[in-house]
């Protein structure tokens, strides 16, 4: 029998709680040995929960039970998440998380004190919600070089763009609807500013390359400066403007960065839609594969968990090396003043071939390095703003 | 050092040699021991090959050297490709394949020859080519129940259905230009009378439940009697015509199936064009999720083998239990009689909210089941066609 504790019985927690109970006859027929759920480390308390019984209020009643070896740590934010992450590390017991905040800043960190002391350290649900990702790229494109990720890695972003295209709401009342259906928080910064999707888009670049971004490091710019009529002359042109992280292995360097992208539409991430994710694979021998699906909600995450803990359970190593990630640094870095692409360029005046909404213009450039565009900003006092394409 | 052997030099094989060989220093650091290609079986000789050294033809070479312990079999047809498979996990060797043909005909049997034998069997690279799907459909879903598979399964029909919406080409012309190209076989007909999306389908089946289907069993319909006004009208009505390998667990029981459908513009399957294949999963837990990318070729196929193969040295087992797969019975099986959806209906007469096309026109029915459009079809002889609608 195999113990297992949750940490948070939040949104993932109950849901994990929920398909850990809900399908536990075929998960013990998959894993051939029994399990139970031991303790939900949660503040409040859960009466009316079926859970309700299985609630402690202190951190040290997991931590000092040799039983519990499985432990899936699903707090959210910074503390105490990482202090119980190491604490559990150090004993030697597993722990898997859907945690991007944590992945992201003390990955490196966390997966040095797993490999020390013999324990595991996942985290699949932490990138894409239910969308099997990180276990794909390390397993499934194992003999592979991974050459370019580009993700949809915010749901509630993404909602919110599709909302102003479909609907034709501004981004204000897109946010509002988004908060009022449970997709955006009450306070959005982290999704609409880019924040959720730069942590994203580091952990993955640290499963292509073994090197870990600092997601401060990264540029990123969010969502709240898009307009309707830039949606619309986005549309107008072909392509279709979404939240993209992008992450590009140049040379062994990384090249990484969160930002609103004009996305043609033959490229597949130009059709995901609503709150859904999709992250796009470049790698040497498969060529294109994309992963879709729900990248949040309460059980697709706790599937994504629950398959963490399996892997854990049934002592699968799924990347023959472990984590071994190190800091990045500014050697492994593309400065990203020299990323070149081809720009959709908004502007007050007209001119041959442009698209029109709303009285003001787009084009599409040449390709052309950050550092030409930002003069080329300078120099020409009619554009309103440029989108990089993809 | 494991030794590894490959048994054919074909379009995969040769691309097996090629990953094995190019990402040599990857995957060996990723698998943390060494390997080498020991033999190549072909009939033929490829003397100005780097690896025209390694070819014997002699399978009894492979077979009685106990040095190899990994074998990857890529010959495609039933024999002599099912019993060198099974010579060799009788042996104790584990047997990597991309034979959907043996998988789908012998799956149940080789998968008992292995267990047996201390072997194992895997087949990433049968359905969906270089697209990971088996490994997550196992691994990354293992707390999830299987509720629906549709498929998008062979490159070739979809190329050629592509084909005919953006170039208005016949069938014929497009199946002409696939041949030239070289997605299409001489002798079409494993491709175009959805042969090889059957045995596919009954592959998927057989994850999702344990269950394998034979593929002569399951209703199939191929691509050959789809029109170019069919697809115009199907456009019309914000479908695309795909050729869709059906699976789904009702009461624990299969449906499957292979059969031209109308797909709507909002279901991600009906953006999967050219020769790339597309997997919706539907799940309890993780809800749908979608696996899209290349469905065939040299490279994309063989970095599946070779995930396959990297699995086995890892001694990483992907599936807690064992293949574990069952022939299907009468009882395991869903008629396909009762398969009831909507219908997208070609008819000679117009009537209101019809789309017409070069003087033929389409309307959509109400649910039916497949006995109901039958006496439909029977009545009213006006009704050139009817397609199934996902």
């Amino acid at each position: 029998m195999i113990s297992i504790a949750l940490l948070g019985f939040g949104c993932v927690g109950s849901g994990t709680a929920e398909v850990l109970t809900e399908n536990k006859k075929i998960i013990e027929e998959r894993l051939g040995c029994e399990y139970q759920i031991k303790y939900i480390l949660d503040l409040r308390e859960f009466p009316d929960s079926p859970f309700g019984k299985l609630i402690v209020h202190d951190f040290n009643t997991i931590l000092n039970d040799s039983e519990v070896t499985v432990v899936a740590e699903m707090m959210g934010g910074s503390h105490p998440a990482y202090d119980f992450t190491r604490a559990c590390l150090e004993a030697g017991k597993s722990v898997i998380t859907s945690n991007k905040e944590v992945v992201a800043k003390f990955g490196v960190e966390l997966g040095e004190i797993a490999a020390k002391h013999g324990a595991r350290y996942l985290f699949e649900a932490s990138v894409g919600g239910g969308i099997p990702l990180i276990r794909p790229m390390t397993v499934d494109l194992a003999s592979n070089k991974i050459k370019k990720i580009n993700g949809i890695l915010n749901g509630t972003t993404n909602y919110i763009i599709t909302s102003m295209r479909d609907s034709g709401v501004t981004f204000e009342d897109a946010l509002r609807e988004a908060q009022k259906m449970g997709y955006a928080e009450a306070n959005p910064e982290a999704d609409v500013e880019g924040i959720d999707a730069a942590r994203k888009a580091v952990i993955l670049g640290a499963v292509a390359t073994g090197r870990l971004l600092s997601p401060e490091s990264i540029h990123r710019e969010g969502v709240t400066k898009i307009t309707l009529s830039d949606v619309a002359l986005a549309r107008a042109l072909g392509y279709e403007i979404k939240l993209i992280g992008y992450v590009e292995v140049i040379d062994g360097k990384l090249l990484c960065f969160v930002s609103p992208m004009a996305v043609p539409a033959a490229n597949p991430l130009s059709r995901v839609d609503d709150v859904f994710n999709g992250v796009l694979i470049n790698a040497d021998m498969v060529g294109e594969v994309m992963f879709y699906g729900p990248g949040a909600g309460k059980l697709p995450t706790a599937s994504a968990v629950v398959a963490d803990i399996v892997d854990v359970i049934a002592k699968r190593s799924t990347d023959p090396t472990p984590l071994g990630w190190v800091s990045a640094s500014e050697n492994d870095v593309v400065d990203f003043a020299s990323f070149f692409c081809r720009r959709m360029v908004i502007t007050k005046t007209e001119s041959d071939g442009c698209a029109c909404a709303d009285g003001v213009y787009a084009y599409l450039s040449e390709t052309m390095t950050e550092q030409e565009a930002d003069a080329m900003k300078a120099e020409d006092s009619s554009i309103i703003t440029m989108y990089r394409m993809l």
